[in-house]
C-alpha cells in the first residue's frame, strides 16, 4: 500500500469513544425487556439453545481484573468503510480488559473459519489501518457457514484456539448465518460465543437499535458529492440528461439519502414503485414528461436517480424476471446461441411478458439472459437500468415528435463508495462497535448483535446495546424453503425521511434546487462525526 | 442552489494572493524578449496587427490612481472547477483599481457576446459563487466567434458598452478565438482589449510560461480519489478486474497524473500507442496477459487506466475512424437501417478496416455507426473503449481456455470532475488569473494570455506573465483548410513525469502498490495550496 498525506494523518488520528466505554472493563449489561417486542415461538423451535427475549444495555459496574480473551473476526460480504475500525475496536477494547489477550483474523470471509484460514493481529500491523477504508487487512468473502462439514469445521477452529467469541462483521444474511453458528456452538457444548456486527453500506440492516448499518454514511456521502459535482456541471453546461444508477440492492435507502441530500430533480423510491404495482412503461412517461417539462421551461438538463433494485420492483419486469428465472433454469443455455435463446424464450414467455421483453433493447435482452449467477438467476444487479430508461424516453420522444435536444449521459456508482475513508461518523461510529462487540463477548453472551444507538445525538452520549440476533428473526421463502432469517429494512413509506422527500420533490422536479455537498471532510471546521445521515433525523 | 455546511464555509474563505498582487494599482509589466522564441513569420501575416513577439512579466511600481475599468467576461468550452474564481479574481482587482470599474458577465459562452446576452456581475451576487465549482454564475457554451457577422456583432457590442477589455476564459481552441478576435478589434480600431486565460481539466493547454490549466488539480484529484477506493475495493475483494475510462480528450495527462498518484496495475498513455503504432489487438493482448500474469500469482483482480483518446491513437482505430469519417460523409445516414449501414460500410472498407471493424462487438459498432456529430463524424468520446477491451478480453481468455476467473467492471469518470468545489490550488490559482488578466487589461494590452508561472514553488512568490497569443500559435489543417490555431500540448514522452511512470510501471502490475489519495481536502492540517499535480514537479 503507497501512502498518501491523507493516509498517514488518518492513520495518525485518535478515534472518539462514547463515555460509556471510558473504562472498558468497567462495562456490564443489564439485562431488559422490551416491552414492544413479543417472544416469536416459531424462532424459538428453530433457536431452542440460543433463542432470546433478553435485551442488553450496556453499563458502568466496578471494574475487575479481567482474564484474558481470545476472540476470531471475520468479515463478510462486500466492502463498508469503517470495517477495519470495527476490527481496532475489538483490539483496543480486549488489549485493554488484559494485555494478554489476542485477536485472531479469519481469512477472506467465513470460508476462512471452516478452511482454518486465519492470522494474528498485531498492534504493528493494525495501526496502518486505522481510519482507512477497504477490507483488505484480512480481505472479505460471501460464503456461508451452512453446511454441516462447514459447521463442524468451524466448531473444530474455535476449540482448537480455543476462542472466547468470534465477531461476525457483516449483513443481514451474515448476522443470520452468526445466529445458526452460535446455536450450533451451544448446541455442541463449545463455549466460543458469536457476536454479530450490523454493516452495509445499503443500510437495509435497521432496527429499534440499530439507526443504521455502518458504511452507509461513507457511501452516500461519496455519491452524493458526486451527483452534486454532476448537477453543478449539468446546471452550467445546460444540455445534459443524467441518468445516475446507485448501489444498494433491494432496499433504495441510499437514493433517498443522496435524493435528501442534493435534491435531483427526480428519485424512484423502489419500494414506492412496488407498492403502487408501477410498470417500465409507467416511469419511463414520468422521465418523458419530465424532460418535456423542462425543455419547455427553457431547461435542457437534468438529474435522475435510479435504485439499483427498482429494476426488480416494477411490476412488468418483476414479472418478467420471475418467468425468465424460471424458464432458464429449465434449460441449458450453453446449447444455444443468443439469437436462438431469444426465439426461445419469446415463444415460452406468457403475452404480457413478451411484450415486455420485446421493448427491451438489445443490450437489456443480452443481460437478461446470459449474465446470470450460480444458481441460474438473473443477476439484476449488473442491468444497466439507467441506459435501459435512456432507451425508452428517446423511443417516447421520438414518437410525440419532440423538438428539443435530449443528450442523456449514463452513470453507475456503487464499488467508488463501499472502500474509501470512513467518514468521521463510521469512523468512531465502528471504533464504538468494536467495543461493544467486545464487552459482549467479555460478558459471555452469545447470539447477539452488537449495537451503539441514539447516533443522532453527540456521540459521548452514544449507548451500546446487545440485540438478541433471534430477535430479529422471522421466517422467509427462500429458494422453495422456508427458512429463519433476519428481516431486510425496506424504506418505510410512513417514515419521516419518505414523507419529508414526498413533500419536497415536486419543487425539486423544475427547482434546480441543487445542493452541493462536496467531498468528505476530515478536519476541524466541519464537526463531522455529528454530521450523520439525514434519514436517521427524520 | 441549496446549501450545504460545505459550501458556507468555502464561500466565506479568503483566497490567498501571491505578493505580487498585494497591490494592483502597483502592478505594471516589463517586456522582454524570450531567447528561445523565434518571431513566426507566417502567423505574423495572419495576425498582423495584434501579432507580438514581446513577452511581459509582471513588476510593482509607483501606484497611481487609474480610471474605472469596464471588462467583460465570458467562459467558453467545458466545465473547469476554478472558473468562478477567475471571474471573483478580475472582480475584485478591478474594483481595487476604481470602485467604479464594474464587470459584466456574457452569458452561456461566446454566443454570449455576439448575440448581446449579458448581466453585470455585483458582490451581493458573486460572494455565494466564491470557492465555489461549476459555470452556473454566467454558463458556457462551445460556439466560436468566426463568421463575420458574428465579429461584427461582437464589435458592436464591444462599442456599445465602451469596454475596456474581454477576458476569454478558455481552452486552446477559445484562446485561438481571442488571438482573432483581438485583430478584428485592431483591425476595427476599438480600443476593447481581448485576454486569454487558459483554462482545461484535460491540461493540453501547457507552456513555457502556463505549468498547466485550471481545473486540472481539482479534476485529477477527484478522479484520484475515485481510483483509489476501487482500487481499495478490489483489493478487499479480490475478484473484480475494473477498467476504468478517463477524459481528456487526445491528451493522456489526467490518466498520468492518475497513475503517478494511485499506481494502478496497467495504464495506456496514447502519445506513446500512437508513436509506437500499437493496435486494438497489441493493447488488448497486453491486458490479456496482465490478467494471466496475475492470476498465477494468486490475483484475480486489478485496475486498468484507459485515456478517452486513446480510441483514436491506436493504429488501427485511427484508419478505421478516419474511413468511417470519409465513407458517412458521403451518405445520409438517415435513409439506411442499421443493418443495411453496416453492410454498405463493410463493402467499402479496405481489407484491414474492414478486419478491425468486424472484431467490435456490435454496440461499439453501433457507436462509430450511429453516434455523429453534426460535421458527420464519429464522437469518439462517445466510444465506450473500457467495454470494447472487456470484449476483446473475454474472447482472448476463451481462446487461450483461461483457467481463472474474469469478473470486469467498467467506469467512465469525466462530468463527475469538471464542476467540484476546486482545491485550494486551484482556487488560489484561479483568483491569481483573475488578477493577472485584470492587470493586462489595466496596462492596455490585446492580444495576451493572462499566466500565472512557478506554481510548485510557495504561492506567494507565484508569478504574473503575460504570453503573446500568437506566439502559441502555429498552423494545422483543419477541415481541410490551413488554419493558425494554439498548439495543444500532449503528453512529452521525453519528459520528466512519462519517464517516472514508465519507471515505475513494471512494478506496479503486480505489486498492487496502490496509493489511497482519499477525498479532496480543505482545511489546515494538510497545506493544499503547494500540494500541487505530480505532473507539475516532473
Amino acid at each position: 500500500m503507497g501512502s498518501s498525506h491523507l493516509l498517514k494523518i488518518r492513520q495518525e488520528s485518535k478515534i472518539a469513544l462514547p463515555k460509556i466505554f471510558d473504562d472498558i472493563t468497567n462495562v456490564c449489561f443489564s439485562s431488559f425487556l422490551d416491552k414492544d417486542y413479543q417472544t416469536k415461538e416459531e424462532i424459538k423451535k428453530e433457536f431452542p439453545l440460543s433463542y432470546s427475549d433478553v435485551f442488553l444495555e450496556a453499563k458502568g459496574s466496578n471494574g475487575k481484573h479481567h482474564p484474558p480473551l481470545k476472540v476470531g473476526v471475520v468479515l463478510s460480504g462486500g466492502q463498508a468503510s469503517g470495517g477495519h475500525n470495527v476490527i481496532i475496536g475489538i483490539f483496543d477494547a480486549i488489549k485493554k480488559l488484559n494485555k494478554d489477550s489476542s485477536l485472531i483474523g479469519f481469512l477472506n470471509g467465513p470460508q476462512g473459519i471452516f478452511n482454518h484460514k486465519y492470522k494474528e493481529l498485531t498492534e504493528d500491523h493494525l495501526h496502518l489501518y486505522r481510519n482507512t477504508g477497504g477490507f483488505d487487512l484480512i480481505g472479505s468473502g460471501r460464503d456461508k457457514i451452512e453446511k454441516e462439514e462447514q459447521l463442524l469445521s468451524s466448531l473444530k477452529i474455535a476449540l482448537d484456539l480455543n476462542l472466547d467469541g468470534i465477531v461476525i462483521i457483516g449483513g443481514d444474511d451474515s448476522n443470520t448465518n452468526a445466529a445458526i453458528l452460535a446455536e450450533y456452538f451451544k448446541s455442541n457444548k463449545c463455549h466460543t460465543k458469536v457476536v454479530g456486527v450490523p454493516k452495509t453500506i445499503d443500510g437495509d440492516l435497521q432496527n429499534k437499535y440499530v439507526d443504521i448499518s455502518f458504511g452507509f454514511d461513507t457511501a452516500s456521502k461519496t455519491y452524493s458529492e458526486l451527483i452534486g459535482n454532476i448537477a453543478r456541471d449539468a446546471l452550467s453546461a445546460k444540455k445534459y440528461t443524467h441518468f445516475i444508477k446507485l448501489m444498494g440492492r433491494t432496499a433504495s435507502h441510499l437514493a433517498l439519502e443522496c435524493a435528501l441530500q442534493v435534491h435531483p430533480n427526480l428519485t424512484f423510491i423502489g419500494e414506492e414503485v412496488a407498492l403502487k404495482k408501477q410498470s417500465l412503461k409507467d416511469l419511463s412517461k414520468e422521465i418523458t414528461d419530465l424532460v418535456i417539462e423542462r425543455y419547455e421551461k427553457g431547461k435542457n438538463f437534468g438529474i435522475i436517480l435510479l435504485p439499483e433494485g427498482l429494476i426488480e420492483q416494477m411490476v412488468d419486469m418483476n414479472e418478467l424476471i420471475a418467468a425468465l428465472n424460471h424458464l432458464l433454469g429449465t434449460i441449458d443455455p450453453g446449447s444455444f446461441d443468443q439469437k436462438q435463446l431469444i426465439e426461445h424464450v419469446t415463444q415460452h414467455l406468457n403475452k404480457s411478458e413478451s411484450e415486455t421483453f420485446k421493448c427491451l433493447p438489445p443490450e437489456i435482452q443480452k443481460q437478461l439472459l446470459l449474465d446470470r449467477d450460480p444458481h441460474g438467476n438473473v443477476q439484476v444487479a449488473l442491468i444497466e437500468t439507467e441506459k435501459l430508461f435512456i432507451h425508452l424516453v428517446q423511443k417516447n420522444l421520438r414518437e410525440v415528435s419532440f423538438k428539443g435536444k435530449f443528450s442523456p449521459i449514463a452513470h453507475f456508482f456503487g464499488y467508488e463508495g463501499r472502500a474509501g475513508f470512513p467518514t468521521l461518523f463510521d469512523a468512531t461510529y465502528c471504533y464504538s462497535l468494536g467495543y461493544a462487540a467486545a464487552a459482549l463477548i467479555k460478558e459471555g453472551m452469545s447470539s447477539y448483535m452488537a449495537a451503539i444507538s441514539g447516533l443522532s445525538s453527540n456521540y459521548e452520549s452514544w449507548k451500546c446495546y446487545g440485540i438478541p440476533l433471534t430477535s430479529l428473526m422471522r421466517f422467509e421463502i427462500r429458494k422453495g424453503k422456508k427458512k429463519a432469517v433476519i428481516e431486510k429494512a425496506l424504506v418505510n413509506l410512513k417514515g419521516k425521511s419518505f414523507l419529508t422527500f414526498s413533500k419536497l420533490r415536486e419543487s425539486w422536479r423544475e427547482g434546480d434546487d441543487y445542493t452541493f455537498t462536496g467531498p468528505i471532510q476530515f478536519f476541524s471546521e466541519i464537526p463531522d462525526i455529528q454530521d450523520v445521515p439525514k434519514i436517521l433525523n427524520k
